[in-house]
């Protein structure tokens, strides 16, 4: 097993030994894929390098900001017009995370493969994968370490995001005294923190609004005021013009309650199955009782797929959830 | 003039020289005013100085974590026995903010006052302001620095707690790269830093939450979409069980919206009153519009109170909003 200096070194070396490279992502890119995308273009151009960036589909409206994000080529719109014999993958786990990309890796295709996902399974020809990192981007900060770059805003903005973006705001448990530390340097480089932030954070559909209201409407307590849940159904999704993105956060209200152990989510999917969607406070382990349901997911975050109506599904995901309190 | 540094001087100088200190900060403390004031009598404690900690009224419930919080006592219910000749005003930006506690200062109490705020009138004898900073806090943790101290979690904490507040959970321009360096510092002394921001930040209790949803219920957009606000009656408020406090930060639901330029929270006082609160994306100066009414703020965060029906406040602010877009 080689160290993390070692893969730094490794991937170094690959970038500088060939050219013309492939930079792909996963699909449905969130903010680290199009930053960590975006840094290695970035590097890529300083050593004179040819390259171009792919992903599957396009880069979220919100991300537009980034340097050259208009030049990550959209799939679904037009590809490259040739295969590349060396490829670098950012932030996927493992290799169907790419999408459809893949059509444009030569048969013999080199991949570097530089990831912070634990369960990275290391399909790469070059593997530069640190599971402790909070972002594809911390390693990214690493790696143009190893060559003598004038940093500027730009490239400073796009780690910036990948961090600020994995870690929901600095908040989740993996913001490290490193991802901090960097931070700082970031900001030294000119990154507008505080617009970013409200861009890629606070900002809201109008449909998201809607949508949020409508479950907050349907906010229930537990007698004992440590389980809070909320549902949606079609005709929420519908009357809100909403999509299943704009339901994103949505569990978080009954969960930040005062007193709140459990807050769940129900998502009517159609008349007989539901999305069940749990987020614990700590003291109970989701992840488990997903499992009960045939579903699964992190300790403090799971979910499962339940096939029965609404009224059955609510108190029955009730009484495990207090057998777990 | 004398410069920060010197400040800092003078100050650990104050703090070596004397005994029997009391600490103060403002009324109605906030994570700032709690955390510095901890942090001063964690010094002092270091010292093996006597002090006393001291606020117009109680400490909010969820600072209720923080390193002898139940130790800052609450004037309402019992103060100190007797006067002090040496006080420390943390967080004040003027003598007023000290509330009911100048109570027990000496007639010729000698006053250290340590704060950020750029409006601070320098009513101590000796005065600790660096305007720029993004908390007293901050200044705390620099003045630390100047006593060989072992830092622990405990203070480190404290520290933390009020970096966390004042910036908005990282998220105000007041963000520096200093702030960042300080909490990856903070962050190696053992700091939770997704409890805190859970337990400080994303926390709501029942009532707020149920009011969010009344205010939302009333969500409106100008043709434009640049526009949105909401408003909350006294009827919603009863009915909801909500206090003024419980009204924090509903005005960034309008304001978040994708495409809005200003959002607006009407909040109705008695049926010939209204409290108007603007938020801006940037674009519009909301301090001036609120001057306008008579109100004021800062460019991107301003009130103003209207004398008159809801009915009759809302198409004014309206139509003097459409006048800056």
């Amino acid at each position: 097993m080689q160290s993390y200096e070692q893969s730094l070194q490794q991937t170094r070396d690959f970038l500088l030994e060939h050219d013309d490279y492939l930079v792909v992502s996963h699909v449905q890119p969130d903010g680290d894929a199009v930053s960590s995308t975006l840094a290695v273009g970035w590097l890529l151009s300083c050593l004179g390098k040819k390259y171009c960036m792919l992903n599957e589909g396009p880069i979220p409206k919100r991300m537009e900001y980034l340097w050259h994000a208009d030049q990550i080529l959209n799939m679904t719109l037009a590809g490259p017009d040739r295969e590349f014999k060396h490829v670098i993958c950012v932030d996927c786990a493992d290799f169907q995370r790419v999408g459809l990309t893949h059509r444009y890796f030569a048969a013999d295709a080199l991949i570097a493969n530089i990831d912070h996902h634990p369960t990275n399974n290391g399909y790469g020809a070059v593997n530069l994968i640190k599971p402790d990192a909070a972002a594809t981007a911390e390693i990214l900060f690493d790696l143009l370490q190893l060559f003598a770059l004038e940093w500027n805003t730009d490239i400073a903005t796009a780690i910036y995001t990948g961090l600020l973006t994995d870690t929901g705001g600095f908040r989740y448990t993996n913001t490290s005294p490193k991802v901090m530390a960097a931070v700082s340097e970031l900001l030294k480089l000119g990154v507008n923190g505080p617009e970013l932030a409200e861009t890629l954070l606070e900002e809201m559909t109008l449909a998201q609004v809607k949508v949020l209201n409508r479950a907050l409407s349907t906010l229930q307590l537990s007698p004992e005021g440590d389980v809070a849940w909320v549902h949606v159904t079609p005709e929420d999704m519908i009357a809100c013009g909403a999509s299943n993105e704009d339901l994103e956060g949505i569990v978080n209200y009954p969960r930040n309650i005062q007193g709140v152990e459990v807050g769940i989510l129900f998502k009517v999917i159609h008349p007989g199955a539901v999305k069940v969607s749990l987020r614990s406070a700590g003291k109970v382990d989701v992840a488990a009782l997903a499992q009960t349901f045939g579903g699964g997911g992190h300790t403090r975050a799971a979910g499962a797929k339940i096939e029965a109506a609404l009224e059955e599904v609510i108190p029955q995901v009730l009484e495990e959830v207090r057998r777990y309190l």
